[in-house]
């Protein structure tokens, strides 16, 4: 049976929030918990709109803190799945901070947060294949291998030699017939 | 000058909540961004003893969510610093739930946050070095300067071919030797 | 002087919110206040964005509610800035929620929220005018005018009789010349 | 059979509020949204009074804003139900600020909200009607009837031209005979 | 130079909230502590009111919960300055909670919480005496001191010999002649 | 039937919290109300660990707020049970301060909640005994009996001539006979 597909774009989500005062820490500064707060809503709505099921948060990495964002500020996140393996997808989260009297709007931040869709007893469940259109949303959904088989390599759920998609940043050469072929096997 | 140490157990912070209605999800499950925002503080708090400092968020990574944390659970978060890096400092926080009723008690989850120390303007500074005792402590802060160069590799900061401790993953036999003497460099 | 002027689509903001146990009340539904937070934080980063200003809500009205919004559903806030009058903007709400696994999705409120700009020390400063472009946008730029005689006179700030937009509802015959005349010598 | 009635003041509910941190914005002024979320929950404690049964907001409408609420205000929220009409019941809220080491309070808001009362499957269901006894409680009873006019005009479930009482506001003169007429028939 | 006065009733603060889902435990009842929490709001407005000061909570005992508070209920929180010692004031709290739709109302808690007045500096500050009049509000006048005793004989700072008052509990007889001339002494 | 006896130490919780500007009032400190919800979630764990049940608020008192709590500060919350009567259990709770920067550690409160161990359907059931091990434990074991008795003489649920201990504070000769006698009896 041909799985269901759909587009990277399908599962965009866009959020807006207002540096308020209980955001923020004694720096002024908007706190790390609470942005990863509003990342994991933001990347559940789009991993729910990729999979139209109820989903569960299975893993977050690669959070960067670039710069502070501050007490006041408008802050802009924008979510989409980047790719789909079975029952879980990889959601990609870009970050923006804007001072609206100054005009000044500075990227701040990007993460990848995993996510299971599950159904009504909590059991994973399929879900459709993502298609990448744009140059980003591919780049992403390439790279989106390299970051799974890191996550399991990091987990001691998948052996680094078996890894050989993120073998092939250390070491390209040997790396490039047997991504492909690990690609297509997954299938 | 010598530079100061401190044991990584003098950073242990010990943080322990229960779940609330409001931090559940449809399911009566905890929320994933409920539980890195109890994370951030817990982690932060560790690093501020370590350094004596106020310190920012520089990053997050490998979160891990296990097995699910349901209302009324009592969660425990247990953090410290496993290894500083001139003004950076790596804190490793281990996540439990209990089921008190029941008397069951589980591992669910783990994660990595980085820290900055910073003086009052901002500017990062210095941060005693840590010294392990334990075994875990010492297992911590030996893998802590490849959980460092595999940020560094993500962020591209650093060149992958230059990440000797990230190859030793995959080529254990010619990371022996570089990956020491590394080591001895960074000091 | 010229005064500037700025579309419409420049101060369009799209906020998404997942609604969670704390935001509901014993029916399982969205509370009304809860929504109004979320409507007014909406608005008033429409209105930063069209002014380049600090802003102050100066009035809310006509919010209705339509249908009940769901525990688990997702809401969906656009607001963008219809008309500017000296230092005032009225913003226009549109809210819908959205069932995921079910893919159901329904407007569900609108409101109309009024904000001024203000300097540093809190005194009312100039904004830009709004060009209108696509149909719905003028037709909310045209009956504007109207829904701001109707605050003045609710207020008690202008005179039933002086409201000639307004009478233009109810007489529309005698309306129309005035009503012209009226828009004119406002600019 | 003859209609439950009830007294204005039976429905009185005064509400209490320290201005905090958390519900300030960034001039140190309560926000908009913060204190429309009291006023939903003092209005619907009101209409819950009155009619003994669960409500859910219907509409809010005639929010303004006046001086605005400092940090540390002591904020009084008084409300009470005006008219019923058959399910739906409007509610009048006034409040005021006090800064108490000065002794200055100030009235800063008032607002009209409307709910519908509900059985335990959501359908509504008639509530008693509403005694007006001091002058005031009967001026806001009698213009009762002219804003829920102008709500369903607004919403396009009255034509213009059959909002009788609220043409009264410009032409007084006509508007006398028919709407009395007009409150004869709703009963 | 004589001192200030002012009526029990001067202080009288009512505070109305309604029982929402995050304010529950797992029971689906108030949770204590935040009770507790509106307990401290509205007795620091009724210090206030009292002494026209800031103030900080100096202590809180006596705090007794009887039947659970549910769901859904209105809670109604009634505060006034018992009595006043120098700088500090001890404030009575009655709490009572009604299940509207049933008409049901409960006496549920009552608490003595104590704050001192304090300036600019913090440093505490002479506040007016307290005058009751009703005869509930000349019992709690009186038995404040008692209660005072109690508190300063648990913090160890008044021997248990000296609480005259405090003794009158157990020794009735030879309590009456002592505590009148202790009362008068204070004065 | 022999009863179930635990150790004090089996249900020490500590917990720790940084004071976050949205917990602290208009002087920068922490609020009381906040830090008493704190209380009521670390001691209700506490009691929980004991009685492996659900347990319900039933009263709290002496709490003392010594030295003000600061914004930036980490709070440290130390809970056990010092002993348990039938279905009840007292509390014991330290609270501690820090500013870390300084790295200044002071003592600020001190309070005693107690807890009732309920059933499913929320009746009460017995609880295990408790064995106090350090000095400390033992002093507060001790001193449990008199405290019951306070709370039940002000909660005029016994005569004041009936509570032995409590009479031992001001005669303590006369009680120590009796005191005893009465400790075997409830047994």
């Amino acid at each position: 049976m041909q799985k269901k597909k759909k587009f990277s774009r399908e599962s965009l989500v866009t959020m807006t929030e207002l540096v308020l005062p209980n955001d923020t820490n004694t720096l002024n500064n908007l706190m790390g918990g609470r942005l990863m707060h509003w990342m994991d809503i933001v990347s559940a709505i789009a991993a729910q709109k990729h999979s139209n099921r109820i989903v569960v948060t299975a893993s977050a990495d690669s959070i960067s803190f670039g710069n502070p964002i501050q007490l006041g500020n408008v802050v802009t996140l924008r979510a989409h799945v980047t790719r789909a393996f079975n029952s879980s997808m990889e959601v990609h989260i870009m970050v923006s901070a804007e001072d609206i009297p100054s005009g000044k709007k500075v990227d701040t931040n990007r993460a990848f947060f995993t996510f299971v869709a599950v159904d009504q007893s909590g059991r994973p469940i399929d879900v459709p294949e993502v298609v990448p259109e744009t140059e980003e949303e591919k780049e992403l959904y390439a790279s989106a291998l390299r970051r799974r088989q890191l996550r399991l390599v990091l987990a001691k759920r998948m052996k680094p030699e078996e890894a050989t998609e993120l073998r092939s940043i250390f070491y390209p050469d040997e790396a490039l017939a047997t991504a492909e072929a690990d690609t297509k096997a997954k299938k």
